[in-house]
């Protein structure tokens, strides 16, 4: 509390970010869903070529050639492209441009409950109403249940944090259309980690209010440069352009942007080291399956595994944190009985799984 | 106009920032006070010797080695320093978390007419009302202006622009010891500009009201970087803090973090940058003088000089444009009868004085 701070300031419960280890010490890290492998060696050549001097001149607004290697990738025009400080600054100014109808503040923005936990942050901070609408059995998105919901916008994250489960275009087509005055917004930050891949973007045609939203932290291994993107129609990105020009005009820098679009252009080492993910995030489920977890299918660079009977999600967490590795706990609702954890290597994952191993022979010798 | 934007994005008038030219032609860029010098050489050094492993891992929220180098070099804690996406961010999360008293919306910002076109945007865009306080002659911030006047906070740019003008600390001290319970932001953009450079922060031990703004944008050449700063007391830094938690946990990236700290550290660099700026703008001041023109005496690293009569400053705008030299022109109120004018280098500066001498030709010949 200060004097100094608004209202609002006073009031907001910001969103916490996974711990952030301290240099130094030995820590397998696995939870912030970051990806275990480097990015794309073109990310060097393009560092190693650029010359400094640009820096001195303000960067182009809508991201330059960034914005055109994004767009060339998916196949859409640059006016449907949107370059952000991070998907988080995205979301924020999705969240700040979208929701609300002809004035009328009483509507609530639909999201699943559970999903990314900055959202409900974004509501309160923008004076958004909030409606959660529950998941079904197994942490599953029932698409009629968007249906027939008053609402001022709906946001999706799909595949869905922590809970690691997809739904397929088809749900995502049925929400847009029965729900033609809203916009609908599918955060696909995880969408490169689901076996096939598939992405919404595939539908804009079809919908002019979906508004499909990425990042390059999670698939390009690019978390530390903060870029994400929206892909929409041009009305919906002309939208968020008129929110960014009224907060800061340039969000993304001249090296982000370069270093960013060099690592998309990759495609092929991209295809590589999702690949290499998708398989790790097999042994893992088979290997904590066998140790009696269950989960739900991940679609995701994660899996949120429920420890066997008898031994509690928290203290497994916190005795994992005792022995360096890392993960994240939720500690709320029926969260609290999971634990979501990021693939990293083999050699991570396998030191993971060897911990619950000791974990569980503890429990069963105590 | 758009049913799927909100109504504040609808009313929207966003910021215009300076016009940035196509690459390929050749411009003397004079229109959004960029350096026209590198950045320090020890830019590329950090850069050559950066893993770029690590930008699979989120940066430091708060800004790491960068907040430590700015807390040294300004000789405060690295609490009393909060680090954004360019200082344009940090401003408006300063409009967003300081302006606002007790949930009382009625009572207005107050800021200098003229001043930052972007702080009317960001009071409409958070809103928040607004009171404009006239300059006196020639530009002048009066100091007792800012008394007996209800406001919810107040912010000002010193050195101020588009006018060039500086205030004392002196100044500074009787606005926030005159409205102790609000929150008064001074933005030095262009402090370093200043002959000799003095700086609010010397002041933060008196007044924990206070909150300075700080970019590297200009005087260190990395407008291409947006990396922007507040120093102001630990309370009022954690209120940002909040507010950046809301919209942004990590708004710095890792690559513009050890950047900016490479430039901010090589003090000398940075000196004799600013010397050479500090005297090509007094050569261009006494040049601009001899054709006629009148300016206030400038202490950043641009003039606000109004062409000799005659000579209209929109038309000059234009034929400048047409030369290939861009500088800046607001077509408003008493600011249409000047131009805005950054310093670059020598070279540049002469062939502008060369363009100005043609144009008051042209006027004389015809």
């Amino acid at each position: 509390m200060s004097k100094y701070w608004n209202k609002k300031i006073n009031d907001a419960e910001p969103y916490v970010a996974g711990e952030q280890p301290k240099e130094g010490r030995k820590i397998i890290k696995l939870n912030t869903n970051e990806n275990p492998y480097a990015p794309s060696p073109k990310v060097a050549e393009v560092m190693a070529s650029f010359d400094i001097a640009e820096l001195r001149l303000y960067p182009n607004t809508d991201g330059g050639k960034l914005v055109q290697t994004i767009a060339d990738r998916e196949g859409v025009s640059p006016s449907q492209v949107f370059c952000g400080n991070g998907s988080d600054e995205v979301l924020a100014l999705c969240f700040q441009t979208f929701f609300e109808k002809d004035g009328n503040t009483d509507l609530p923005v639909l999201t699943p409950d559970f999903s990314y936990s900055f959202y409900p942050v974004y509501e309160s901070f923008y004076d958004i109403k909030s409606k959660k609408i529950p998941l079904r059995e197994d942490f599953r998105l029932e698409k009629t249940d968007y249906e027939g919901v008053p609402n001022c916008g709906i946001a999706i994250a799909n595949p869905n944090a922590p809970t690691s489960r997809a739904i397929s275009l088809d749900d995502i087509s049925y929400i847009c259309e029965k729900n033609p005055d809203s916009v609908v917004i599918i955060d696909e930050a995880y969408a490169y980690f689901a076996e096939p891949y598939v992405t919404a973007v595939t539908l804009l045609p079809k919908y002019p209010n979906l508004c499909v939203v990425r990042t390059t932290s999670k698939s390009y291994s690019l978390a530390g440069l903060r870029i994400g993107y929206a892909i929409a129609s041009e009305e919906l990105i002309e939208g968020l352009k008129r929110a960014r020009d009224s907060f800061n005009s340039y969000p993304t820098d001249r090296l982000a942007q370069i270093v960013a679009a060099a690592a998309i252009s990759d495609e092929e080492y991209h295809r590589e080291c999702r690949a290499k993910i998708i398989a790790t995030r097999k042994y893992t489920e088979d290997a904590l399956k066998a140790l009696g977890f269950t989960m739900p299918e991940s679609s995701a660079n994660f899996v949120f595994a429920r420890p066997p009977k008898g031994l509690d999600a928290g203290l497994l967490y916190k005795n994992l944190r005792e022995k360096g590795i890392l993960v994240r706990y939720f500690d709320k609702d029926v969260l609290r009985d999971y634990l979501r954890i990021t693939i990293g290597t083999d050699e991570e994952m396998e030191a993971l799984v060897a911990a619950c191993t000791e974990e569980i022979k503890n429990v069963q010798n105590s």
